[in-house]
């Protein structure tokens, strides 16, 4: 039913086509400007954001979720991501070659030998630094 | 180089493995908590609005950028990708089955028949709407 | 009721002590740690977006927004508000001081005669640039 | 020079004021519409969480930052309240009325009574909620 078969991994193009194909069935091309998108995705990361803020620091896994509230996360990862692939598909941008070009970048940017052990890139908390994100 | 031959889709399941071997081969792994992750990910999302930010509203496929730009909203939009990526993986959530499901929930929530032509959702403004996002 | 008589103008510690005061009555301190409230905060300012979301372009004054939505958007400009005075607070930072302070750095940074009839800031696209903010 | 007096509160409306004839001398007034602004305040937010993304659980006070990281945490807390009252203006809200109104729906919201011990507000975690905000 999802065109998935099990075990088949999910690509960027197949999310890109099912988007796609839900606003021109439901007429809702229009609504999807860039401007538009990007702002519906930045509510969907409020609300990722709400799942969290209350917390105080959560160790890898989640170990002590509930199961729905696993569930839960992963409806708003998933709204992060589908207005994500449906923004970059409005501006004419390849997601997924884009972010494997990025992940290349960011390998010559931040070299193992120099970065390993060391950590400079978190620990920088210069005002004018690159603010540690990998770019 | 990218371990994707020209023309084959990348999947999300090989961004996470890349993004998995990258903070491995650095020792970084002990920064990516789900916490530092999620406001990095805020952090990328700023980056992104930035490109937008002064220019009103933007026709769809950006006819009037400049290639450096269109290779820079590349760059932010795959910034967000990759937090999301990496974000889910270490919470231990199938982002790309997670991303099916939602497209299948949003498919019967907002059924083809009821909202074409109309746009009911996205026309709504009452404060206790779900604000018009697809979930 | 509010402390406030018509026409004062509220200050920001005035709100900092509403907000201090709030939590201690409800015992909440131990949830008000800087990261949770950023979190909150970024929570807020996706409730903020989606009220903009699929408007495209609105025009200043909001003429044709109905009251309850100017209501409601002044709640969600007021939650980020509270939460942003709230972080100001438990970090140890006084907002209104440092706002003062960044008006008049941003007077220097941008001085009228070389910004004014250009416009520089906002239409330098430059990935290198400053981004177009004002800091 | 900032027109405060040592020891004197800063108003939401002397920040208002400043915000609009700062854009007027350099003519910036016609940047300056809603969804501009609002862009531009969430790439604020993003500037401010990556000043905590790799930092892991901060606590009050920030006892161990250096004076110039809390310096830089000042001017990304400024920028975000710059663009907030900046918007509030355009939009045509009252920003220091609509938050002291908010505070007091708050208090109803969350009688003392009720809250206090609990703390129902911040552990509640079902999706339905009202996602730990006080709204």
């Amino acid at each position: 039913m999802t065109g998935v078969s099990d075990g088949e991994s999910v690509s960027l193009d197949l999310l890109k086509m099912k988007m796609a194909e839900f606003a021109k069935e439901r007429d809702w091309d229009r609504f999807h400007s860039p401007r538009n998108l990007l702002l519906a995705l930045v509510g969907e990361v409020g609300e990722l954001s709400e799942i969290f803020q209350w917390k105080g620091e959560v160790p890898k896994g989640l170990p002590d979720w509930k199961e729905e509230e696993k569930v839960h996360l992963g409806e708003e990862l998933s709204d992060v991501l589908l207005y994500l692939v449906r923004l970059s598909d409005i501006c004419g941008i390849d997601l997924g070659k884009a972010a494997m070009r990025k992940v290349e970048l960011n390998a010559i940017k931040y070299p193992v030998g120099m970065c390993k052990g060391s950590s400079k890139k978190h620990n920088n908390n210069n005002s004018n630094s690159n603010n540690g994100t990998e770019k």
